[in-house]
């Protein structure tokens, strides 16, 4: 072995892995804010073929290396403190780092430094979740964990051995597909999920992965899931194949608008569809709730009865990793009494072996489908006490305001158009007549050059118009909007204000609605002054975002 | 919000979050090197009851704070250097430490601390793995890397469009779940998974949560997966039913002894079935092996001859949080052909609309069947380079030697019983005569006074008499064994002496094989002998293995 990969053999753990992590954390920190500077921006100017490019003068040049990959996989190492500083500064300046303002795209939160700071305990002590032996104290706070968070959602007093219980999962992918899995496992393999249009993509994705028959999507023209249009397809259902078992997903907090079901509502439309089976035809309803992004409502006192009706759930999912800043991973799945994750129930000699369980080691493998699994829960623990409800209540609530306040500034610039009033932290906007195309280029102009990561949300109109339990909606096509998903707490006026303006700078001429006084461009950074992107995006929907592509790449 | 939570609303990201990191990292590691110093060995003395006590302790009383979990979520913070003293205290003093070389149960590896350093900037950036506006560089970072190590199995001059590369997981559960699930998209729900019983787990396990019919379990009495007894089984199935598909599902390192299936061998068997659909029956067959643990052979010279055969399967299963020294997850599913993995393809307009992909977006959606993902193939490409092929070759040679050392100390000690020679880095040992009564005690008790954390096997001793290619085996029925899984590549011959010492110190006094003389207990940390724990163990099953069930735990 060369020398300089001596530094790299040091583990992390035990009582001398301390002292090699001082050293180190030093390198990372320092080549995060190296990296940072250099990015000078919300993301990399340049596109993805600039990003490429940077990747590959780093890695070296194709051909060489292990697999054809460059220098990947060199054959000597280049040491510890190498290494981190240069694929972490290359991972920090080609960031699109959700702790500035101007990226605002995806339920993609900027984690808290406490965080942070948890989750480097947990790669450091690795305890592995699938048995006492490798992670005792891990797995302990791990419960209590779970339970207060399962508190929240049904509420207090529910302790016990019968009482509410939540597992971690890496998102809300994965929980919504414990939803799915358990009314299997209960109802068998012909239960239908029902879900609303609304719906985050992993539902019907979850019924295909469990081999579940085509899944039933209710149109919900409204962006909400409406009791009377769930009633109406249970009765279709119900009369085609009479007795036919169902699970229905509803949202609190759609990725689209934030928007958020009626949940008692349709907990009323499930429990009365449910004892249906009465009649002899078999049957049974659950009732999901994907409340990943809702969900955090809970922590305020001000506007948790926005989720009134979410306890009536059979199982809900959370993610922390959303509204609650923590870093991806950071999800669970909520049920009300722990005996329903009976279905979950595992055992693998080696594992969890009778005699062990009975001697009283805790049986640890039912509490995921994984088999190892990091403690993402920790990260959580820590934060949970540093904060406490007031605090983290706090946070939800200023983000909260800092969408109603992009959506104030909105209203108040003629050249701007507002979905309508957010119901969460998401905002959708564009500017006045912009098509589709204008939309999407703006978003991919932004990207390409640098200055702003925003989304997009393909949604009728009829789902703005409709707030406050309104009439049936205009019904009409799906319209393109700029999409500002809002989860930094620490927002201001200025960021906001300067979002704005490079949405209306960024308007390409041929649009409809190029603004007649356009504002002069702000100052740029070096970095983004000093190359422009070779940018020859249109309101033509398929222009390349780079003019790169020469540059290889793996994806290539 | 009270004063004392204000410093915990500092955010990870940006250019001002290595200032806040700078002294949370120092609190975080100050905790871990003091709660290492607690603890004072390999895992925290007096068993669930006793670490359930101490974070009742720190958690505070039941019935106060949200959910009746204690101080879990308490209504005021207590700030950010509490939280992380206290709970990251908790933590590493409550851990089992794979870096102490008596912690040898499990797959559980002592991360190096270049990786855990490396994976404190995946928390800090937060990429989400989804989409390229949230993970611009870490995604081609992703990719890179993926195909270095997809080379690694495929060979060299993979590359191209159609080349080998990878998916990473969350380790190989899901990795074996997606090779089951290719099968399934490629064939129909009627494939038939075939696999060894000494596969792992969760290929059955996978079976079910995919909706498949009941796998067919082949008999391993040699340890491993025999060609012959492949060819029969698919023999009986297809005369059952005549062209039914099949995955064979190989192991690579099994869990129990570390063994390696007969790849080559079991890859012509496969080759051979799969044409019969030719003959009109449909049929088809693919080969997927379970490299989770022996993969990391891959990296060196001397012994990567050993998985002669494995890139003849279709897919394969990694995992560097094994034998790779990567905090979890660090998992992969390898192919040999990007486009097979086409059946995860899957589209949510707000993540990968047709117009972004046709204007040069990356679409990353395909690369899970999870959506916001962390990017934890990071730590794994600065691994990479830090130590070089080489450089991961000789740790993995050094673990195998580590292995080989205390299979010789266990030969030339005439109160014990080696199991046979050991394939990997796994080595079975019991006292000699001990029955699996006194083996469990042994475990527990180790576990209990934490000493030392073994594990425990199941196996036919046919599996051990066979290693070479020899006979059937006994055929006989399992037996219990002690199993230390050696992934501690520091690991000294006066650990191994130590580790074998507490076995014989730890036997029950009643069972059949106490040494005549036993050997003086050694000095014990002050920890340890000061309280000794209320142990009731003995040889019989059922006892348990804390006094201390009274202590309340959200687990009773």
């Amino acid at each position: 072995m060369d020398a300089f990969a001596d530094d790299a053999r040091s583990l992390a753990g035990g009582t001398e892995g301390a002292a090699a992590l001082r050293s180190l954390t030093g390198v990372v920190l320092d080549a995060l804010e190296g990296g940072a500077a250099r990015r000078g921006g919300p993301l990399p100017p340049g596109g993805p073929g600039a990003v490429a490019e940077r990747v590959r003068a780093v890695l070296g040049a194709p051909g060489g290396g292990v697999g054809g990959a460059g220098a990947v996989l060199p054959e000597l190492g280049t040491g510890a403190v190498e290494a981190l500083s240069s694929l972490v500064g290359l991972a920090a300046e080609g960031a699109a780092d959700p702790a500035d303002p101007l990226c605002a795209a995806h339920l993609h939160c900027p984690p808290l430094a406490v965080a942070a700071a948890a989750d480097l305990s947990a790669s450091v002590l690795n305890p592995s979740m699938d048995s006492w032996d490798q992670a005792p104290a891990a797995s302990e706070l791990e419960a209590w964990t779970c339970r207060a968070l399962a508190g929240l959602v049904y509420g207090e007093g529910s302790g016990g051995d019968a009482g509410a219980d939540a597992l971690v999962t890496t998102g809300g992918t994965e929980s919504n597909q414990l939803g799915v899995l358990l009314a299997r496992e209960l109802y068998g393999r012909d239960v239908r999920v029902v879900y609303g249009a609304n719906a985050h993509h992993s539902v019907p994705r979850a019924a295909w992965l469990l081999g579940l028959p085509e899944p039933v999507r209710v149109p919900a023209p409204r962006g909400v899931l409406g009791p009377a249009e769930l009633r109406e397809a249970l009765g279709s259902l119900d009369a085609g194949r009479p007795g036919v078992p169902v699970l229905v997903v509803a949202t609190a907090g759609t990725t689209d608008t934030g928007a958020i079901d009626p949940l008692d509502e349709l907990a009323d439309v499930v429990g009365g569809f449910g004892p249906r089976s009465a009649r002899g035809g078999g049957g049974g309803a659950r009732l999901h709730v994907d409340a990943a992004y809702g969900g955090m409502l809970l922590f305020s006192r001000g506007r948790r009865a926005r989720l009134a009706g979410l306890e009536r759930a059979d199982s809900v999912t959370l993610d922390l990793h959303k509204l609650g800043w923590q870093p991806v991973a950071a999800g669970l799945f909520v049920v009300p009494d722990r005996r329903a994750l009976g279905p979950l129930d595992h055992r693998a000699d080696y594992l969890n072996a009778d005699d062990d369980t009975a001697a009283g080691l805790p049986d640890l493998l039912g509490r995921s489908l994984r088999t190892s699994r990091r403690p993402d829960i920790f990260k959580v623990a820590v934060t949970l006490r540093a904060l406490g409800r007031a605090g983290l209540g706090a946070l939800v609530e200023q983000t909260c305001e800092v969408a109603s306040r992009l959506a104030e500034l909105v209203e108040a610039e003629p050249r701007l158009e507002l979905f309508g009033p957010p119901a969460l932290s998401t905002v959708l906007f564009r500017p006045v007549g912009a098509d589709a195309g204008a939309v999407a280029a703006v978003r991919r102009r932004l990207l390409v050059e640098g200055r702003a990561v925003l989304g997009r949300a393909a949604v009728s109109r009829g789902a703005a118009v409709s707030r406050g339990g309104g009439g049936q909606g205009t019904g009409g096509r799906d319209e393109l909007w700029l999409k500002a998903t809002l989860l930094n707490p620490h927002a201001e006026d200025s960021d906001l204000r300067a979002l704005l303006k490079l949405v209306l700078e960024a308007l390409p001429s041929s649009a409809g609605c190029r603004p007649e006084r356009p504002t002069p461009a702000p100052p740029l950074p070096a970095s983004r002054s000093g190359s422009p992107p070779a940018l020859t995006e249109s309101a033509s929907d398929t222009t390349p975002v780079t003019a790169s592509s020469a540059a290889r790449s793996p994806r290539s």
